[in-house]
């Protein structure tokens, strides 16, 4: 139970160039290097244009539904290479972020946003090229009444965001890497992806995935059976 | 309660000028201007590929699911400048529309579809450049059995549409406007248009939102809190 | 009820040159040819990325979710010209395909995938031009332990289909043709499109549908009614 | 687009007698006496207990999600043999009204609630016997923070309703009926059930629809074949 | 892809009194029995009522959306002790099933109804305790239009069902069992409960599922740890 | 980002008395105590019968989808006065639970479950009055192959869940609140009841919310307007 009408300032941030790294891995292998533990967003989140493809610290939002007034709150406490995550108290698809937050994001460097609500100005954010992952979209716009928090722990598209965690987000969708965890994940997705380009030029040159992972003594084992049509 | 079995012919429709402006200015900004009463639809209606953007009159269609014959009775009612607006009698995503009834729409000058069912034959409404919002993408075929009506007054996707109504869509959604409030809201719109450009330029400087819209006394008066991360 | 534990080989396919014509012909004509009987996989079957248009034979699979084990062991029984058309057994959004299982499958000729449920490296599969109909696009990968069949009877999004039935994935969606029904419907499919060009260029110069089918006798007998704006 | 802020009073509503006896029809009887035009509100509209029949004169608020103030305004229009109908500006989902609000309704004689939104104490509610038909159930509570308006026309669960309209609610769904038109429909609805209840003697007998309602010839005409399964 | 047009006679059906104990045993256990392999219906699939429990044989239905011509037409291919299983050619909620043709169904000693669409007249249905499994309660009537077919294959709620196919139905749901598995499926169900029942008392008592099922070691070879919260 | 593999033991739990006295308070009324922070689950939770209520602490459990060895783990360290709540690592509505885990938590004294998936047996534990809430109702069995955690943080229906917190379910949801805050909770849902019995005798006198709250002149400085229907 997150607290509302804080702020917390001068939060942690895991290392830029892990960061960085992570976001080349992708979501898809920094999620298999991670374990495939509990940390993918839930599929319904989707980018605005195609392409894009970001890593960066979270800066958390807790926002009430149909309100942005913590979202200017929050522009404030971003720092380069940070990612805005904003959760809602209950699920709402208002459009809460429009071409001239993102105008205000980018100057401060930050590199695109995470929101569980909709989002407006979809053209103009293509344009700009300001990358946003979103549960919809909706020129409904909202109003600044009541105080949500910043920088709180949030529970956004399903996953738990600490404030400082690393987010990855591409066409695959968004994952959340707790900040301490970072380092681990990214040694990890390294080794896959050394493995996986050897792999990809044998399943290329027309060799079998059953013979490249040695899958048949186990299917076997497991009671496979191959009957052919020509005898049913 | 709609009729079954009318057409309404010679329905009034804004002035051209009006329209079109408001076309300019979108659906998010004209939706601000009207003061954010009910008249967006749904946000599950989306347009068919990006970068459309039109304005004009409703023709509106109470349609029967998987029954399109009322959309060939309406192309006769439509008028350069036109969108045709269809309801159903209940909820369907029936591929109702393809590229046939299009080049009957253009042909009569019209500027676009939206539609609370499936459309079809997506890929050449592309290369036609015959802009839909719709609910769905389906090839399912429709039969031509059971009335509807043309020009009476339908909810479409959660909205009231009178004919004759403004019709704004874009990659934000699709709004409507009654016909004797349009040039009203262009004002507004003009306005709001006006103010956002000299806000932008400052946000894109780095000024804040926070600064330029004066919240911060009305944050510390809700009660808003800073707290370091540091001291927790 | 499907086996489980099977793989089926030696199945038999419909004629190449019929099964590429249906593909010229497109999901909606050709399902409209068939006389709109089942077949048209639920529309919540949407492609990867825009301009695919496929057709080819069905290998199926019977898959666990979350275990993408079977669909190693379907590679291996793929022909150049099919398309790999994946059910589960309980409904899921995991993403149980990626860009290495596409290496392999294209290294076979296989010209795309339907899958009912997630699928995964989407900017690659974009990059390689492999095209996909999936219910989801999600990172979250898969397990490989538990077995599944291969070349059995499924229901895929909605709709039955066998081994070796033809199927045609456009923008418009995914269609599945029982294999002895497939000429017959390249026949009707032919049919429609001959009459369809010579509507499209009456319809382009203005011409009414109401005209060109003939519809205004059948609306009055029953009883549409035109009523003016003005008079009401 | 409905007016913010406005409080309609005085609105006419339909005869006492007329509205008790559509209560009676029930809601499939009366809406296939309507013509089956619109009217039927979206199935997701369910009773919180079962057996709830009710008819009234529909009070019609439009609220801001999550904000009920206008339902308190309302109250003081209702009077006995009202139902109140509420709308949203937008989806929402919070428990915009528990046993407080039910109270004070039924010392005012209004019969239940319809409201596109969702409800709370739904266990007092059940045990007072107030009944409500919602979209959802949710113990999140509510605001009285923005305005928006009573008796003016809303679009409630894909219907459109206007003050005064007939409301008629149970287990089978909630049907909008324009006032006037009501007493026409109770005369068609109340020949409906003349002829069913010598219908449903004569199914019960044995006789089967195909005879009572003459539909072999139709169906014959329509080419259905009979074919025997050991024939096949 | 399901013929239309066509109604099936003479269709065979499984031994009764393995029906009836298939009944008595119940879905979850069926399910289980018959090696989860598919024929569960989709979760969406509710009984109007709770308490109903049934099993017979499938006489099935392929109907057009919001028409109920062809049940009317299966009533005539109903025996006793069968269940009728209605599927639509397309999505749809419309009440195709009320209490008159219940009493139809009734009068040839149906069981109950199975229906992947809408049923109204519920709170009569419940008093005449029919059951109905379905996806939504609509009062929303059909026409008696379109051709469909009677006791073809059909996909309802996502599982395949043949004509004469074992249905059990209950408060968890609906199985379909292929005909010619039923007696090896009620045999294997007859193991699981009498299994169970000494289950049960262990676990009344308080033995541990970890220790009746002996499954501590496989959890200690899976890697399982455990930690004290005092130690964290 | 929670572990896998693990089982944490000696978890802390809220005094009793606090916990029983926030179940006869209800989830609608502490959540308003709680000053309507997170904490509410999605109300897609539903529980499986009328009429449960119950508190208790979280023993909470983290499963892979379709598999239920870890709430087997989990019975080993349930106390008297326990709820176990269920979190999966991707959404599923597999019967994951059914009588005999029921029975064997009710003989260590557990109150209910709470699970973000699919229960089944619901007439047996109908019979037995073990509350459950769940996503869905579904007889699809589950297998016992691979680890998860127990008492571990989860997010169950969009909340956040730390073992040993407060859990209240009622006909509303289901409410968590932090262990460390459950007393303060309870002293402001005290006070709230409190003021509650007044206002409810009031209302039921005919007394308005509108002068009880004094409503009137908030609403006259926000503008609202009362216009009568007769002048309009």
């Amino acid at each position: 139970m997150s607290e509302l009408g804080v702020v917390v300032t001068d939060i942690e941030r895991a290392d830029g160039a892990v960061i960085d790294e992570l976001g080349t891995c992708g979501v898809a292998t920094s999620h298999e290097a991670a374990g495939r533990v509990p940390g993918l967003m839930d599929p319904s989140m989707r980018p605005i244009f195609a392409g894009a493809s970001i890593a960066g610290s979270a800066v958390t939002v807790l926002a009430q539904p149909g309100d942005n007034w913590m979202l200017h709150v929050a522009v404030e406490q971003c720092e380069p290479g940070d990612i805005l995550v904003v959760a809602c108290t209950v699920a709402n698809t208002d459009g809460m972020f429009g071409d001239l937050l993102a105008t205000s994001l980018r100057a401060r460097g930050v590199r695109g946003l995470v929101i569980d609500a909709g989002v407006r100005d979809v053209s103009s954010l293509t344009d700009m090229g300001f990358p946003v992952w979103s549960r919809a979209i909706s020129a409904r716009g909202t109003v600044k009444a009541t105080l949500g928090s910043v920088n709180v722990p949030v529970v956004c598209a399903g996953t738990q965001v600490q404030p400082g965690d690393v987010v990855v987000a591409d066409e695959d969708g968004v994952l959340v890497l707790p900040r301490p965890r970072a380092e681990a994940v990214l040694i990890a997705a390294r080794k896959r992806i050394a493995g996986e380009s050897e792999r990809r030029a044998r399943l290329a040159a027309g060799e079998l995935g059953l013979d490249i992972y040695a899958m048949r003594p186990a299917l076997e084992r497991a009671g496979l059976k191959y009957v052919s049509a020509k005898e049913r």
